[in-house]
């Protein structure tokens, strides 16, 4: 950085010496309140000390450049002139406030000093000029204590140890008997002054500054100590903030709100933060200070009432308004002060909004010409579409519940939305209620495969055991469930088909109204009435025309744009026709990861599923699995007709097979007369099956090299279906994916039985299917051998969960109980399994691509683990030249926005 | 490789072409012959078709150099003179061999023409020669037979189908009512050739070639076209011979052992193969083909007698292996005949030996000069010195119980040596067996942490399941036990107290003898004596001097060589005491790997144990713990005095907690009373702490992060019992090992515990002891991130045991299912658990040392998973350049071995 030849930036009445461009030099408050002196508002005059002499503070012993003094007394000479004011004088005394202001916004550093300049002399001056001599002496005594506590360091290290001046606050309001430091009178906060003054005096053995410039220096140095103190150390180090950046100091004229009834003080957004309106949106109270404004001991007022109030201000901040909006191209958050009947604004920043707002806002900009399409999509973050999407509670319901103090207890925001329906403790009881009508939410100490149709039949699913991505997790959000999982304070008793929730004394039976905020991770007790977004009333529902919706057309426009930016695909994760319609609906463009296994457990082909697991010979499986074979056929065509012509990626089978056998007693003998085999043998057959560490046991393409008759059986449905759907003028792109391959002689071996059982049922038909064989990459084995596997291999899907497990060697099921403390505690960023580690998991991901493509130059690679659906993780996919992202299907349009924001960011970086 | 200006090498009389360096041209078979003519040994002359003759032949349309049939007839010519008979003669015909011979030994090629050259004519020779027309004519039906199965392609492909010519040699018994052919006369013989020839006419529509130059041109072509046969091609693919090397002819001229009772056949061994010792070994029979010796219809008799039945051939034959092995510097493997009265030597190669019989030859060589300590070490396959370590059975009576039908079942051999037992089905049940004077073999479904103390009592440990890294194969070779693992046959009925074995109709009870196999995991019925070996008797029983004992001295020579060669330092994975001594005995420079967990089973400590977890308040886990620390220092400080200030690597606590709870009803309701809770209260804390996958689960740092007491309690015990050690005059030199780090913030929280505790505990004791803290590289994100982690970690350590398990995906506990068929199947080559995979697991060991060693440069970086015990690996740790490698006590000589061999093996591939 080229050093600045000058050290002091003022800015006041028309001229500023900053701009906002200048936020590395000045910090980013300093260059916001010259940029405003630029556009023409009324900014109080004031003037910055650059970053620099911070950096030669440092550099130099703590000592400043020479110039700086002559400086510092030019700028505060201006100050003056522009506010017809002296500072240290005693007629018309000039007071000032003193802030720090990095270039990235640090809370942690100094607190602000304010009413500097205030001594014995000048706040007679004071009291004259506002004929208020109680005001004066409570600015004087607020003056001393904080110079006191922030610029002397009187101020205790720990929170827990008293303020010295708030000691000596409480004994003088005991010594008189008052509550309220509002009863206090002029002569009190007078006495209060001096005593300030003596405990200074006591604590540091100097006497209090009265000289004002005396004062302004021991501020400006405070504040650039601060920049090192322990706090701002931590800060910067948790935020990556380099110690060079350096504070610059802003130190400005004061204003005051509370001088009288033609004095205020309000906050203003240029447009409304929450439903992204385009209407001007504030409050302001009379005769105040900002902190009356914020501490809600008076109530504020609306902005429209101004306009009645005082028409002139509100006029005035109308202009500024559309000034603002001109000049930032945001919506600004504003707060400005009415000294006297004249407006001043005290600070300028782009405002925090509802997602729901950031989408409105962004899409009205570009349609305002305020901005392009660009723009609005890199401010969107994409998790906020999630408010376009989701069922929602209607908030003041759900406040009255909580108020009425039926919140039950917090869990994980497994699957966002709201859902409220009558508590169901079994899959079959839900499926049994839902199918009276009723709304369900399944609850469950956790959830298996069994489950799914329980779950299907659900409003939403409450666990109290499993992560961000535990099966109930994963399935819900591909079902676009609300979830709320991992909620360890239910203890759910299946027997007395009741739970009872920690620390709090109710019990709630099956059949019992609960609601669940899978967006928050709120339990709630009764009922809250919930209603569906209405881009879900347009795309799923179809009970509502899109031209006729604002928030839909909102949500198209924004996605069209999105689409045309983007380069990589976007897929879904579905195993059903019905979930792939959904899928389509919402943008996307082929099956990432279609789970066969899901679909063993649709109607009676759960006991097929289980005559072939328990069969003694080859025989008897080939049986079972001549039963499945039709099942299986009609299920791969139904997807091949929805997703007409896009690529639909079909995993062979994956999970452990003891999966899919019963475990109660009843089941088991059900089961047993079924299958006219002895129940104790059967109980030998299923325990011998069990497995130490399931997830690392017999499972993925293990399972179909020991019986291959299970791979041949998918790969003959999956062909069957796809030459009859072809013959039936359907397009089709079969994708056959291999799982949990280690080896290359494990794929090799797989793709040679699918191959063949391909080219016979091609011949037998007489129809030829273009389709891929490939694998999942979710070992880190697979990544390390990519170069192997991807000589046969025709694609690589990297299944991001699994890897993410065996890389960090960590179970998801079973991460609950250390996992969460981490994150709490700073020890990793995010839980892996929602933000793919790309340090650790996402160097396997490139080593993964590279050496497949070195083999293989246009090998195809996706992802197809939950990952795919997560902004963050996308855009790692996208700097590392993968081709799709496949995703539950309701956070297809998260994904599409996210893809077209990675492209933007990466040009951004160049 | 240039061509030869020869394509036919003559050998016979003194004189040969050829010699054995020229092995690549010859074949290994015709390299052989001619080297032993030059060293003067009396080889029937012949001659070697080069293998450039066949990579010609293939390269022009199976066809010969034009040269080659004038080197073939002055080849022939000189063979004729050497022999003195003329091939094709009436009166003195030579006959000959024909031999296919590569350069690397290929079953799956041609098999053998003998007496090629007989015909109608030639036979008549042959009888006038040996007087003999029953000889002659059996010959001769030999020979037409192999000729026209081998050479004109009657011998059936399919083994099950009928040899045409055994059709007609059984109809010709039948016919004369004949059991044996020994029966059949001079006159059915010569009826059967001409049958024969009759069927060869019938069968390929041409007669059978009376022309012995046709005959050996046919066969020369067979041998060529051999090399292309489906079953050499299959045979190559598997053994990666190259199919451009080539395969030679060699063609020799026949001598007979059966031309009467001055004739004869043997086999003999330089040194006897199955002891070593220095004496001429081997077996002859008069009267006889070398395939009655091999048959075993007649009785061979040893070669001691030949010196009284016929001195002078007995004399050629030692002056012959004293040459042999002067000239091959190696024992050799020789077969000879004796044809009226001469002896010829007909084949010589390197013998095949067992283990004990090839450390005491190599060991006897270098003394008697013959060969260096480098081609010693280098010649022995380091796993052969567990011959000289184990109890073993003695043969015969094993011999004698598998005859009487006492093989039970066979698994895997996990731990080896020979133990023989009473069957105890509990680990409690064999200690009280053992405590009473009792030998015990311990039979489990499989072992768990708890069973240690019964393990430790037994002789040795029969598991039904798990494989050969399970928890019983693992402690058992750490304890030196003898151990049969994954015995998938057995079925155990812990309430029958017996176990039975698929297939077998035998109940085995408790109290029965049993007796195990651990080096071949044979399983036996009944008591079989074992003995412990020479080496254990002096170094670890201390019964024997080893001055005394020729093995222990074979043995102390062969490390000591070795412990000169190597680089990288061996250490032992122990976690007591007497594992540390038996170690050290052992030549261990450390301990690798010092597992704290084992210790908290001892005594009464697991009440303290379990105490800690389910402690519900920190107070009352520090109140366990308290209990735990005087017993853990206790433990630190014995392992500290036997290691007498060699290395001692510690790792803090490492399995998940619930591997020390109860898991039977009755334990269960003993604890409860024990902690004074309710039982209820404990099951569901017990099953609380279950989990899906808990080699993924909370276990590791893990623990020491939620739980920082633990890890305090243990740096306490580890510090305190150092510096006490350094009190009392022992040096010590600790390192604190930190397992299942992923992240380096998690070995950062670990790593400042110990210190500060370190720290503290120095102070307190005025003792400044010298420690390391580093970590264990087991999950692929610690390797992978291996420069993170080494900024604060002193030292690395692979555990690669873990890291195979997360690397392939894959518990070791459950690969039982899938993983043997794997190995068998060629899918992989070698179980991963046993032997390092270089490919995969080995690129992260890689990548993690040389990542480590970027950051700290003098990372010090060890392997403590099985591999360090596994000769292969070791090497494969020696190029990657680790520091060290630490296995089971048992395993530091073979590891020490390999070390040595390790680096003879990378300066031969420089």
């Amino acid at each position: 950085m080229p050093k600045s030849s000058k050290y002091v930036y003022f800015f006041g009445g028309k001229n500023a010496d900053g701009k906002t461009e200048m936020k590395n030099l000045l910090g980013g408050k300093g260059a916001n309140l010259a940029e405003m002196v630029n556009i023409g508002l009324p900014v109080p005059a004031g003037f910055t000390i650059t970053t620099e002499v911070c950096t030669y503070y440092y550099s130099h012993k703590n000592t400043y450049p020479n110039k700086l003094n002559s400086e510092v007394l030019k700028a505060l000479n201006n100050i003056e002139k522009s506010m017809k004011a002296k500072f240290g004088n005693a007629e018309n005394p000039l007071l000032l406030s003193v802030r720090s202001g990095a270039r990235a916004s640090m809370p942690g550093m100094m607190d602000t000093i304010l009413n500097l300049g205030l001594n014995d002399t000048t706040v007679i001056g004071l009291i004259k000029k506002t004929n208020n001599p109680r005001f004066a002496y409570d600015s004087y005594r607020r003056f001393v204590q904080m110079y006191g506590d922030v610029v002397l360091g009187l101020k205790p290290e720990n929170k827990n140890d008293e303020d010295p001046f708030e000691v000596i606050l409480d004994r003088k309001k005991r010594k008189y008997g008052f509550k309220l430091d509002t009863k206090l009178t002029a002569d009190h906060l007078k006495e209060l002054v001096s005593e300030f003054k003596d405990e200074i005096k006591k604590k540091t053995g100097h006497n209090f500054p009265d000289n004002p410039m005396k004062q302004l220096w021991g501020a400006i140095g405070a504040v650039f100590s601060s920049w090192m103190n322990d706090r701002a150390i931590v800060y910067r180090k948790l935020n990556n903030i380099p110690a060079e950046w350096g504070t610059a100091v802003n130190v400005q004229s004061m204003v005051f709100g509370n001088m009288g009834e033609d004095s205020g003080t309000g906050v203003a957004f240029t447009r409304d933060p929450a439903s992204g309106e385009n209407i001007f949106y504030g409050e302001y109270l009379f005769n105040a200070q900002g902190e009356d404004v914020v501490a809600g001991i008076r109530t504020p007022n609306p902005m429209s009432d101004l306009k009645k109030e005082n028409p002139k201000i509100y006029n005035e901040l109308i202009l500024i308004r559309k000034k603002l909006e001109k000049h930032y191209k945001d919506m600004m958050d504003v707060e400005f002060t009415i000294q006297q009947d004249k407006l001043w604004m005290l600070q300028c920043r782009v405002g925090k909004r509802t997602g729901f707002a950031a989408i409105k806002m962004a899409v009205d900009m570009v349609n305002e010409k305020l901005i392009s399409k660009e723009t609005a999509i890199s401010r969107i973050e994409p998790n906020q579409l999630n408010q376009l999407l989701r069922p929602i509670f209607d908030l003041e319901e759900k406040k009255k519940a909580i108020n009425q103090n039926k919140l039950l207890t917090k869990g994980l925001n497994a699957g966002p939305g709201a859902a409220s329906g009558k508590v169901a403790l079994s899959a079959h009881d839900a499926d049994q209620m839902a199918s009276k009508g009723e709304k369900v939410i399944l609850v469950r100490i956790e959830t298996s495969p069994e489950d799914i149709k329980g779950m299907n039949a659900s409003e939403g699913i409450l666990t109290a055991r499993g992560g961000m991505t535990s099966h109930a997790a994963l399935v819900a959000r591909q079902m676009g469930k609300v979830c709320v999982a991992g909620c360890s304070a239910l203890k759910i008793d299946y027997k007395k088909r009741s739970f009872t929730v920690e620390g709090k004394d109710v019990v709630v039976n099956e059949g019992d109204y609960i609601s669940i905020d899978g967006t928050t991770g709120e339990v709630l007790l009764g009922k809250i009435e919930t209603k569906p977004s209405e881009v879900i009333q347009v795309l799923i529902s179809k009970t509502l025309d899109g031209k006729k919706s604002s928030v839909y057309k909102t949500y198209a426009s924004l996605m069209n744009w999105a689409d045309k930016i983007r380069t990589m695909n976007v897929r879904t994760n579905a195993d059903q026709a019905d979930q792939a319609e959904n899928a389509i609906a919402f943008g996307a463009e082929g099956i990432g990861l279609c789970r066969t296994e899901h679909m063993f457990f649709g109607g009676d082909r759960i006991m097929s599923v289980r005559k072939m697991i328990v069969a003694d010979s080859l025989e008897e499986r080939k049986k079972a699995l001549a039963e499945l074979l039709p099942l299986q056929r009609n299920d791969f065509y139904s997807i091949f007709k929805v997703m007409k012509g896009r690529p639909v990626t079909i995993r062979t089978l994956d999970p452990p097979l003891h999966e899919f056998l019963p475990h109660t007693e009843k089941d088991i003998i059900e089961l047993a007369s079924e299958l006219k085999i002895d129940v104790n043998v059967l109980n030998l057959k299923i325990s011998s099956m069990s497995e130490f560490n399931p997830m690392l046991g017999f499972r993925g393409c293990r399972l179909g090299i020991i019986y291959p008759e299970i791979t041949e059986m998918q790969a003959q449905a999956i062909i069957e279906a796809a030459c009859d759907a072809k013959k039936d003028g359907i397009k089709v792109k079969p994708e056959i994916m291999i799982p949990l391959v280690g080896h290359t002689n494990e794929f090799k071996l797989q793709e040679k039985i699918v191959r063949s059982v391909a080219e016979k049922i091609m011949k037998i038909k007489k129809v030829k299917v273009n389709y891929l064989v490939g694998t999942m990459i979710e070992l880190p084995r697979a990544a390390l051998t990519a170069d192997q596997i991807a000589e046969k291999a025709e694609f690589f899907s990297f299944g991001t969960n699994d890897l993410t497990q065996t890389t960090f060697g960590l179970s998801r099921d079973d991460a609950g109980k250390f996992l969460p403390l981490y994150v709490q505690n700073d020890l990793i960023t995010n839980d892996p399994f929602e933000v793919l580690d790309q340090t650790g998991v996402g160097q396997l991901v490139k080593i993964g691509t590279e050496r497949g493509r070195k083999t293989r130059p246009n090998l195809k690679v996706g992802i197809c683990g939950e990952h795919g659906g997560e902004p963050a993780s996308i855009e790692f996919c996208y700097r590392t030249g993968l081709n799709y992202v496949s995703c539950s299907p309701f956070r297809v349009p998260i994904a599409r926005l996210s893809a077209a924001r990675a492209v933007l960011n990466s040009k951004a970086k160049k």
